[in-house]
């Protein structure tokens, strides 16, 4: 049995040894070698569309694809069919880089360091934003401690997240398809968003990007925010309308927004959210950098050896 | 006894009822009025040289002045005299405030966000900053995780800013005068910074002012830090030479520095720092804002009816 391993991350194939599984490199940007043709495992990570193109031509005994990626768009895409092989994600190994980047928008965001450099730039010493300052004044989101911070969208991202809010003294609370009490957080479903979103300080959004998540914040969820609210957004771009979001940024009608993700990426040139004074522009770069990969393919690897059914299965 | 409290903050006096003590409001950038000059207990913040000039000329029966900064230099050079009368300080007051503004610029220097803010300031999609990235590159400091942080200064607010470190997977090293293992972090003396510095990828200066910690990183210390290795000073600006700071960041020799302190501030317009790529500029705007104030005056108005030492005492 080949499993064919990509050279466009760093991994220690002697961490997938003693699986009696011929382990083999491949270069995600070309196509696969006619030699390594017969492998029946493909681990992808940024692999070209034509790469998947081809692999999904020629890879005639291909029986399992573990993507390292969050999402399986890219492989569904290239026409790799989960009812016929198994599609696996990457889900989980992006848990800390992206819960680590959503604390930093969000601590830049109450602390306001956008507008801090837009002074430093201009050489100005913004001094209102320093020295002596009210202590969590109602109606301003200054700080995370007290802040009313709802999570929308509560898989391992959030779960990782949450302690860091906590910690600096959040309230903490969650949204999913699914109600329940998770690592010790309340989290309702999505028909609960109309009551929560006016007491809302900071709104973090980890959605995954399907047609049901679609615009999930349209123009009446942001007419329910607090004018000073911010709305952190770091998991697909679609989940956003855009539009309303601009909007809502001219009207003042929300406090900002720190976007790592976007409809369009890059974000076109014509957009009018470039220039908002109160938004913050990351280029998807909260993730981008699995952690552990070789754990996961690993665990994959002995159930998908011993015929039990795989983690992250799509 | 009558105690005086200053209006430049929100306090609540009905916290510190119940102890035979008349509470006195007073404004902070005036004189003290004459009907109030019988005070024996003076409470500060934010006080003009003016008034604290006054007071010290004209409260005859003063016995102790609690201020809410975290230092009494104010207080000091109004001529209080402290071997005559109690100065406490509100060391305690800020460590929250200030570790959370830390805990945001490590993130803002890791994660590259004055560098994507001064992208989009000019319309740019900064590519080079997201999509797929190395995990944990060495050399370099994009991530707390595995990041290597001393904190020099290793008072409450460190002691409150390091489980935030730690938990997002940073090795943290303390550095203060006096040595030992404090809340689980390895504290060494000043003496063992010529072997730390060359490990560091952050550095976090906690420092309160002094004469004897004037200019404590200097060039010399600053070339032993690794070229990627980040500065972040919330403690005093005199605690960094900043001429010997601009030729490092003039060098490439460090990573680059956020500062929420300066030798002057508010920054002097001739400062070449305004213009450094790599320096994250912050107003003096991590603390500021005393919380829980009324606990501590409490709790030493309680000592000092009891006769006994004072919490914070200079």
């Amino acid at each position: 049995m080949k499993l064919l391993y990509p050279t466009s991350l760093e991994l220690k194939p002697e961490l997938l040894e003693g699986f009696s599984v011929t382990l083999q490199p491949y270069d995600v940007t070309k196509p696969i070698p006619k030699d390594h043709r017969d492998a029946e495992i493909l681990v992808t990570w940024t692999n070209t569309p034509e790469n998947l193109k081809d692999a999904q031509q020629n890879l005639s005994k291909l029986r399992w694809i573990q993507s390292l990626a969050a999402g399986p768009n890219d492989v569904l895409n290239a026409g790799f069919d989960a009812s016929k092989i198994a599609i696996t994600t990457g889900s989980g190994l992006h848990d800390r880089t992206v819960a680590e980047h959503t604390l930093g928008l969000l601590l830049s965001a109450a602390r306001r360091f956008h507008e801090m450099r837009d002074y430093q730039s201009q050489g100005k010493w913004p001094a209102h934003l320093g020295g002596p300052q009210p202590d969590r004044p109602a109606g301003k989101f200054t700080t995370l401690r007290d802040a009313n911070i709802v999570v929308w969208g509560f898989g391992n991202i959030a779960k990782t997240l949450v302690p860091s809010l906590t910690a600096l003294g959040a309230r903490v609370t969650g949204v999913a398809r699914h109600a329940g009490v998770r690592d010790g957080i309340e989290v309702y479903s999505e028909g609960k968003l109309e009551e929560l979103l006016p007491k809302t300080d900071a709104l973090v959004m980890i959605l995954p990007g399907s047609d049901s998540t679609k615009h999930a914040l349209n123009a009446k969820r942001l007419k329910a925010l607090p004018k000073h609210a911010w709305v952190v957004n770091v998991g697909r771009g679609t989940c956003i309308d855009e539009d309303a979001l601009n909007s809502a940024l001219d009207a003042d009608d929300i406090g900002g927004a720190a976007l790592d993700v976007f409809e369009k990426e890059p974000l076109q040139e014509s957009s009018p959210l470039w220039k908002q004074k109160n938004l913050i522009l990351s280029p998807h770069a909260a993730g981008g950098r699995p952690q552990e990969a070789e754990r996961l393919i690993a665990v994959n690897l002995r159930k998908f050896i011993a015929g039990q059914e795989l983690q992250n299965i799509v």
